[in-house]
């Protein structure tokens, strides 16, 4: 007998019709003789709905009351969730985030896990009861009700999964694993029957979000296996777990980010706190850079070009040219025409093969190379938008 | 400086308007130096919404899940009306039934308020906010979300009232006051300025539902002062609070109750165990038995008449048909055509007039009455339901 937690994000319990999809999975592994802990979020467009009924009160309310307001949604799921599943026969019991011992720190909307109390959670799971807990919500030392931000659910799900040492964590999705590239784009990608952590973070950040960093992060420092698989089809997903075969070679995956900028600082001095002040700046108004290159044009000037998120582009670049006399730029050069097309797999660094192929690939298309960023598990490009899908099919095909 | 209670219905915070005139009314006791604690409902229809997605997913959910689901109307309440209040500027905190400290038993979806733990609530008034309080639940000793059922804001507003020793607990709801008859009915009907807690209760037993039951006993139990007052006037309601002067005739209101059936047993045993039997039968199918009248025919046989609620008279006569036999019941008398008129008011019994008067003014109106009840404060008849507004004007008229 395994413990089992199980995460369904917002579109697996959309409607009456996936909720009792979902409650099928879930009695389904019941009956295999598992005891079974089920993460559900919102459903599917809930939050969005609540967070418009606060705008038309308050453009800017105070984040506790979103709080208190947003976590109503999984309390929707879970209840009807177990109504459903309670009908269907079995022992059943639901848990919001406070009733299933998730403490945060204060944060509100994006409170961070202290620890989890799974007493009530435990002493459930003797009576035989499935226990179906709100993902994304937990209260502070004050009983304020929090919750987690972005890929809350997931964390939620890997963050109990790691408090009770289930034996699976299965993320639920509505893609039905990790593949080598993005199978809307590459026709010959293929679904990885495992991956480790370390990729799948660079994955992730490299524009495959199948899953949310924070919860591939928490996964991998409490060691919680993980498979992503789809709550649509019946078949075997991907397992994330350390990777004991870090030498050995494996590309997992070519994945594409279009929604990248990049923007170029032309002849600014050479001084060494130069980039500080410049990255410092941007990162006081919240601007993520992401790809940061720079090239020596003699002793006294450099470039620099880095990347940001497309939607921070003019943000980033207002911020610049107000501040152009104080940080001695004497050109901008901004282009939001471009793609981050990139290769992950353990083992790079030591396969120097890699880096070859992938630049022969690229040239063999004759796409051009506007920035390089090299990492132990990636090699990322900046190439002209246009060109993406064409670097991405002929990556894959050079390797896979 | 006082310490008030306000409570808030389901129709008084439906939509951001009526939110907004209800967030006027809490902010402008707080200017008038009072501290201020509001307990509200669920958004208009939200909480039949919430039973109708229920009932899609399950016909008949177990109460527990039920709770988790409904108590997520007042939630969203509390955050919508404090995001409102912080935006008018004033310091404000929203507590959902189990933060602002209701302890319940585990009767769900009927849970009794066992006490209030108001440390939590306290500290916020203490620092100046405005508290925000959900109605309608609490939780058990385990934690489980437990809710009130009918008339449950009420009581937790009465409830908390006299946890805080509050001054007053104002009770706005879509009427004005307690008036001396429905105003819909009698044209010269006069709101009252001050009622005591016991003939709050008739009148609320006789169709004049303008608090619930619950919430008045438990304000007579702990001695709050109520005021039952609109949400949407700007004028002084009515007060519910101890009568010292039940010795001074105050007819306080007529009312009636088309709501009503009259069942009538004829001929059945004059035995002093029958009227225990029938009733406990009925009783046990859940039959609320209102009025009872008993008249002697002859030494062995008498008949019994007596009023359930419309809704029951079906399942009431059926059982008495299945049982007629062992209950030697000969005859069976059925009307759905009649209503009960009754007047209210303290010190009826020593003023021997008052049914003197209410039974002529039924005499000059023409109108034939059936049965009839008296208590320490009311007088009640059952008459023919055609007749009923005629007879409360005439009453009406009579008394005031």
């Amino acid at each position: 007998m395994s413990l089992i937690v199980q995460k369904f994000g917002g579109s697996s319990v959309a409607n009456v019709e996936k909720l009792k999809n979902v409650a099928k999975i879930i009695t389904n592994a019941k009956k295999e003789g598992n005891d079974v802990v089920v993460v559900v979020s919102a459903q599917g467009d809930t939050t969005d709905e609540l967070i418009e009924k606060a705008k038309q009160i308050n453009e800017n309310p105070s984040k506790r009351e979103m709080d208190v307001l947003l976590s109503v949604g999984e309390q929707i799921t879970i209840s009807l969730l177990s109504m459903l599943i309670e009908k269907m026969g079995f022992l059943v019991v639901s848990l919001t985030g406070w009733q299933a011992g998730f403490k945060t720190n204060s944060e509100h909307t994006n409170a961070k896990i202290i620890k989890i109390d799974t007493t009530r959670l435990k002493s459930e799971l003797e009576m035989n009861k499935i226990v179906i807990v709100a993902g994304f919500q937990g209260v502070d030392r004050q009983l304020n009700i929090t919750t987690l931000g972005r890929g809350g659910s997931d964390t939620s799900a890997v963050a109990l999964a790691a408090s009770l040492h289930a034996d699976l964590c299965k993320i639920y999705t509505d893609v039905d694993g990790v593949y080598t590239a993005d199978p809307n784009l590459v026709k010959n990608a293929v679904k990885l029957k495992e991956i480790s952590y370390d990729e799948m973070l660079e994955l992730a950040t490299l524009g495959a979000q199948v899953l949310h960093n924070r919860s591939v992060e928490m996964a991998k420092r409490y060691n919680v296996n993980l498979e992503v698989l789809s709550s649509f089809k019946n078949e075997k997903g991907t397992i994330v777990r350390e990777d004991v075969k870090m030498e050995k070679l494996l590309i997992r995956g070519v994945t594409k980010d279009d929604y990248t900028a990049r923007i170029s600082l032309i002849n600014v001095p050479n001084e060494t706190s130069y980039v500080y002040h410049v990255f410092s700046l941007l990162g006081k108004y919240g601007i993520n850079v992401d790809l940061i290159v720079q090239s020596y044009e003699n002793q006294n000037k450099k470039d620099i070009s880095f990347t940001v998120p497309l939607n921070n582009m003019e943000l980033a670049v207002k911020i610049i040219n107000e501040n152009k006399e104080r940080l001695k730029i004497q050109d901008l050069e901004v282009s939001s025409e471009v793609s981050k097309v990139s290769i992950v797999g353990a083992g790079m660094q030591v396969n120097p093969g890699v880096a070859a192929k992938f630049f022969e690939a690229l040239y063999n298309a004759n796409i051009k190379i506007h920035m390089i960023s090299t990492s132990e598990i990636k090699i990322s490009v900046i190439i002209d938008k246009k060109d993406s899908t064409l670097a991405i099919n002929s990556i894959h095909d050079a390797f896979f």
